[in-house]
């Protein structure tokens, strides 16, 4: 093993980039006014905000009117689900059944219907399209799943829920597709037009960027209440004194992962590839969970029947290596991953499956060291 | 005039302390882990938010569990108002009729009353005793104002408050007492039993820390609903990755600016007297708004009838002095303060009014140069 510890976490979290650090500096002590204030230095400021939001927007194909930073993805996903939800207190919202936490939550204080996942983590597009009646303000699906990283069918999915839109009558609420890209922005294609997205959540701190720094793009014409109400900053849906260097350092960090987004795809393509070969060789028990072919690239989710995951987890950070069972938000308590349920897998074996996910300083050498690691600790128990 | 800009807007940002810059630094690449997850290095991360939480608790008398971390002083307002407040949907709510927008705006969505000030900006004790019923579950009332600096009879409040307590019954809803401290935190004791509060908003962007972060101190046995719900940080009251940096930087901020409060409000205090005497001699038409007994020592709240705050900012600017005509947050729209036609004081006299708010950076030589480019400015006008 090597001496410096291989982190294979970076769904739980990113280190911040150089480029992105250095960013963020000059708006601690010098440029540190408030971008609300009038005096010239103020507005170079605001003028700031304004360009890390087109940046923002660009890689979105949006307008920069319609990107809303926010202090982290589990507050833009609150603000997208109550935002619309409490518009329309008679309406229920859609969600699948994989969801993190944060869009699990907000939802479950509406009327709320779950969407089943087939065996391989991707929606169920038929139980979708029965599960959207004409009082379905929202449905939120995730782009990218943060435990086994199963990519959903975007486009098929925003098919089925622009067919709904048609069959509206004026009397009915709005139909809105949100989908959390917290975990897919380093990775996948973000333009929502394409994707056929109403609002997009993104994080910050899973793309090397500021941790509780974050966006969600709301399409023109959607109107959210705000979450946290005052100053009335960021067109009045999320108010507060502006964190610019967060929000520069979130606008460069988005820029950094999806300008090479398809070259380290790519390379990490081939380490997942490298890695679930040789585990399949070498330790042939092995189950990976969720699709294989609709996956992050950075991804690493399998079983070893019969081991325990918490032991192994022990064992592998004595060696060096920081990996995780399930989603790190979810660590602390007991239950086991609602994501590996709602897959079919039971307790036993969500208790024998490890999450590794890989990041921009992973590289072959650790994989190696990993799977001769696995091996040899899974030999001995 | 120097000719680096005098900065005299320290209510509405503050530069981030050096000694905070530098506690923060290690959580961005390199302690970059999420607390949530189980990996030694990880811990050691959790560790270090229990360190800031003991620390910050330290300067509020508090326990350490007392103590929620925040995105920011206008989150910390939201979530005590809606966190109490929606849980008892028949009750009501007193607020100052001076509060910040950020207590305004939630307080707004309930049955809400507010207490009038005097004419010095101090709150009305019989009006507030008449305004509580046994409806009246919260009552936010800010420790010091963010315009015109006034500091409020805390203890008398929580005097009343605490009588009204005696007088309830096992069905009414409890009453509870929230105070905004975000300007108060740099020169104030926050000592919670001290000053009678159930629940305190603390700011770091206000005291030389990083923007958008802060806690809610909330006592032991209230309950507040989550604003922000998903993996259940902050005993499920603020979930999402803790901004570890931002909360480190906070609590060191907090220490700093408690450490020295004694000396630093001592030395703010004699330039405001200072500026005041000045004032009176060299503009004898200007007036002082908001008591000059019971007031935050950075602040320079005044008005110079006959000359237009806008033009006279325009001008101040020019020379090099960055100052507000009320605060920040709103003022980009063109509405009058409230705080000001809370005093009792005309739009005419508003718009004639400029708030000045000194700070670490500000000395005498600064001052001096303010006050002649004042009487020019008003001279030539």
């Amino acid at each position: 093993m090597t001496k410096s510890p291989i982190y294979l976490d970076y769904a739980a979290a990113t280190p911040i980039d150089a480029a992105v650090i250095k960013v963020m500096e000059p708006y601690y002590a010098r440029q540190f006014y408030n971008p609300s204030a009038t005096y010239h230095a103020a507005k170079v400021i605001r003028s700031a905000v304004t360009t890390a939001r087109k940046e923002v927007a660009h890689w979105l194909g949006a307008r920069s009117s319609e990107i809303i930073f926010t202090a982290g993805g589990t507050e833009a996903n609150n603000l997208s689900i109550h935002g619309i939800m409490r518009r329309y207190p008679k309406a229920n919202i859609v969600i699948s059944s994989i969801e993190h936490e944060s869009v699990q939550a907000p939802a479950a204080h509406y009327n709320y219907r779950e969407v089943k996942v087939q065996s391989d983590g991707r929606v169920d597009l038929h139980d979708l399209d029965r599960k959207i009646d004409n009082q379905t303000a929202l449905v939120s699906i995730m782009y990218a799943n943060n435990e086994i990283g199963t990519v959903q069918p975007m486009r098929d999915i925003a098919k089925i829920i622009k067919a709904k839109q048609v069959e509206r009558s004026r009397e009915d609420p709005p139909l809105i597709f949100h989908s959390d890209a917290c975990q897919a922005a380093n990775y996948l294609d973000l333009h929502v037009a394409r994707l056929g997205v109403d609002m997009l959540t993104l994080n910050g701190g899973k793309i090397y960027g500021p941790k509780q720094s974050g966006a969600l793009y709301v399409k023109a014409g959607i109107n959210l209440l705000p979450l946290i109400d005052g100053g009335g900053q960021e067109q009045g849906v999320r108010s507060g004194t502006e964190n610019v260097a967060g929000i520069v350092g979130f606008a460069t960090a988005l820029q950094l992962a999806q300008t090479d987004r398809h070259q380290e795809a790519e390379r990490l393509r081939s380490l997942q590839h490298y890695f679930f070969s040789e585990l399949a060789k070498r330790l042939p028990k092995a189950l990976i969970n969720g699709s294989v072919k609709y996956r992050l690239p950075n991804n690493l989710h399998f079983t070893l029947p019969g081991t325990d995951n918490e032991r192994l987890l022990i064992a592998l950070d004595e060696a060096g290596v920081q990996a995780a069972a399930g989603s790190a938000c979810s660590a602390s308590d007991e239950m086991p991953s609602h994501v590996l349920s709602a897959l079919g897998l039971g307790d036993d074996y969500a208790q024998a499956s490890l999450r590794m996910t890989m990041g921009r300083q992973t590289s072959l050498d650790q994989l190696k060291a990993v799977i001769s690691l696995l091996q040899q600790l899974t030999n001995r128990s």
